[in-house]
Order: structure tokens, then C-alpha cells, then sequence
């Protein structure tokens, strides 16, 4: 199974040739991204609230505040949906019709639950540093058991996903290109700029590989499409 | 009425010295973002889907193809929330726990419904299209009466709102600065590369004013608070 089989809940309707849904397209999509959307419903009031998250196979984590009221809501096996989502550029067009964003987006439904055993939830949060900053897990004073019992860690196995995106230039009508207007692309990416330290550090210690493995992967994400 | 008057809905639970219900806040985060996460639901299956927006006063608009699922569902006027996230940098503490992201968000709730009128329509998309790129909208070939009619342009007024942000360096454990641990902040920001010409671009064709200060602001966004 390479690919999630889409139902009317995540078959791209609009633009279908820009739909996708194999598995490695979602993973990679999903893994890109710092942040995901977190789309829920309470009382029949939809909800998007912005959160990390990290990825095992088919199952994306989020985690937070156990007083949190989206991971709790969540955590009720409830339907939920969440977005990843990357702005690879503005596309300029000659019209205003033909110009739009790239982009590249994965849409991932399913029902997620808490990680309630204290091992397995540990082992998800190390697995979610190590996905930032590989090593760092091993550099930082351990987890308290009360920390941990203050966080919620939810898994939500996916169901089904579907990825959208666009790249590349403008596609005009055949007679504007004749038209005297500028078009092209203007490449937008998330970009790390260089680490600010502490102004409490202890003298003396230096930024670790870890970090130093964050910035680089930010400085050049890997999946960016070109232009 | 300079604050939106939070319900249960918008009111910021965990954190809440982080929550923020001004008007003036709420605007400042959706205007520096470029796009917007909307959340609806059909059939008790929340959706989370990416779009750019743009706002005049209290509304939040956005659009696509008249075909669009999600603007045939939200142009419905059922409850929806639109969220716009900035990510500005990864906190790196000496713990897990206290590790963080720098952020600013805005939830915002509401009910849109379809700008019908053409001309309406039309100012609108210019207005849009204006936000991103001043001076455009008179460049570009006009918009055709097929295109206009192929657009759905919906509007939300902002019924409540909150914004929720964190900025700043790792807040650790009294106990933990003696660790020898790096700490600190990566900044993040969304950044552009030099525009792309499209390979078809009419020679002698100069980039305008109107691109070059998208690329100037989005250099320099607005409101990204300092780390």
C-alpha cells in the first residue's frame, strides 16, 4: 500500500492533476514542515489551532498542555483534520485570473488518541526533538515525572491524506503573452536566521551539533520545490 | 469597540497572559500573513484548508474557483474559523519541557458568505490583489466578465477573535541555568529570493514597483517581533 486510497473526504476535487496521495508524498510534505493546522470541532463550531507536530509511519503527533482544550478535544477519537502547509512563491501572471501561490499542502484526516503509558510517551517526545534537533535529546536534563504528567501527547493514525500543490511559472491565456506586463515568480521561503544564545548561558558553552543541524536543515528544507 | 469581546469560544485558556483580544492585535497578525488556514465542517468531518486572505475592517476575505468545495461550504454561512500563524523562531531550552516556538496567531470566528455583486466582486480582487502587490491591479490585463463569474469571493465578518503569541528567550527552571546546556532561539522568518522572470517575458520588460515592494515587505515583514 503506497498510496492512501481517497474517499470524497480527501479526493482533490479542484485541480485534480495537482492531487497526490501517495504515501511518500505525504510523509514528505508532512516532514518538511515546523507547524501543522489542527482543524476540530466542538459543539459544532469548527476550530484551527497551530501546533508542532512530528511523524511515526502512518501517525502524526502533536502534543501540549494537558489542560490544553485541543488536545483534549482530540484526544476524544473525534474527527479531526490536520494541515501542513508550505508557500513556495507568489506567481505573478499577466492577469490577475492566472496569478496564484505555489504551494505544496497535505491534508490528513483521522482520529487521534492520547499516549497515556509514560514510556511511550517519553519515547514520542524524544522522537520529536530528535526530528529538530538530532542529539539534543541526550544534551538536556531529563524529563521530570510531573512534566510529563502535565504533558498530553496525542497519536492520530492516518486515514487518509491527500497532497495539493503547485509549482513553477505563470500560465497565462495564450494572447496575453504579447501584453507588456512583468510576470514571473517570487520564490518565498522559511529561513533561519543565525542562533541567538541565552543571555543567561554559562560562559563557555558553545552551540552543539544539534542546533547547528536545525539551522542548516531550515537553510535549505529539504522538498523545497524549485521555482 | 477597540477589543473583540471574547466568549468561550476566542477566550484564551492555557497561557492566558499569552491571549490578546484587541482589534489593533488581531489585525497586525492577519495583515503580515500571506495565508490563512479555514476551518468548516461537513458532515461532522472537520476540514482545514489553506487559502490566501486579505481583510477590510472587520472582514476576512478569501477565494478560488467558483467550484471550490470549501467556498461552496463556508459561502453556506455556517461557523467557521480562520487562523493565521506566524512562526518566528524555535526556543531551545535546557529542558525539553521549557523548549518552545516563537509565534504569533490569530483565531478568528465567524460566518462568511459570497460577495454576489460583480462590482463588488471586482474591488474586492483589486483590493487583494492591491494588499500584496500596490500599484498592480492597473497593470494587469482587466479581469474578464467569464473570469469574474468563475471566482467565488466570500467575506467573514469577525464576530470574535483572539491572538495568541510568545516571544522571547527560554524561560528554564531556576535549578537548570547552572547545566551546561546551550540555550537560546533560532529566528525564523518567511523570506523571498529575487523575483524569477517568466521564461516568456516580453523582452524589455522591467520588473515593476508594484513586485518589487511585495519583495521588500516580505524581506522585512511587518510586525515580526524581535527574538
Amino acid at each position: 500500500m503506497n498510496a492512501f486510497v481517497p474517499t470524497a473526504r480527501s479526493k482533490v476535487k479542484r485541480l485534480s492533476e495537482r492531487g497526490n496521495y501517495d504515501r511518500q508524498a505525504v510523509y514528505a510534505v508532512v516532514d518538511a514542515g515546523l507547524v501543522a493546522h489542527v482543524g476540530y470541532t466542538i459543539d459544532g463550531q469548527p476550530y484551527v489551532t497551530p501546533t508542532v507536530h512530528w511523524r511515526h509511519g502512518d501517525t502524526l503527533f502533536w502534543h501540549g498542555s494537558a489542560a490544553s482544550r485541543m488536545l483534549q478535544t482530540v484526544a476524544g477519537c473525534v474527527p479531526a483534520c490536520v494541515t501542513v502547509t508550505h508557500i513556495d512563491g507568489v506567481v505573478l501572471a499577466r492577469s490577475g485570473f492566472h496569478s496564484s501561490i505555489n504551494y505544496r499542502s497535505a491534508m490528513c484526516f483521522g482520529r487521534a488518541e492520547a499516549i497515556r503509558d509514560p514510556k511511550a510517551k517519553e519515547q514520542a517526545l524524544e522522537a520529536f526533538v530528535e526530528r529538530l534537533t538530532p542529539g539534543r535529546w541526550a544534551e538536556l536534563r531529563p524529563v521530570a515525572a510531573q512534566e510529563l504528567k502535565g504533558t498530553l501527547v496525542v497519536g492520530m493514525t492516518i486515514e487518509e491524506a491527500s497532497v495539493k500543490t503547485r509549482s513553477g511559472g505563470p500560465k497565462d491565456d495564450a494572447e496575453d503573452y504579447a501584453m507588456p506586463i512583468w510576470a514571473g515568480v517570487v520564490p518565498l521561503r522559511l529561513t533561519a536566521d543565525a542562533p541567538v544564545p541565552d543571555t543567561k548561558l554559562n560562559p563557555g558553552v558553545m552551540l552543539p551539533d544539534s542546533v547547528a543541524a536545525m539551522v542548516a536543515a531550515l537553510k535549505h528544507p529539504p522538498g523545497r520545490s524549485p521555482c
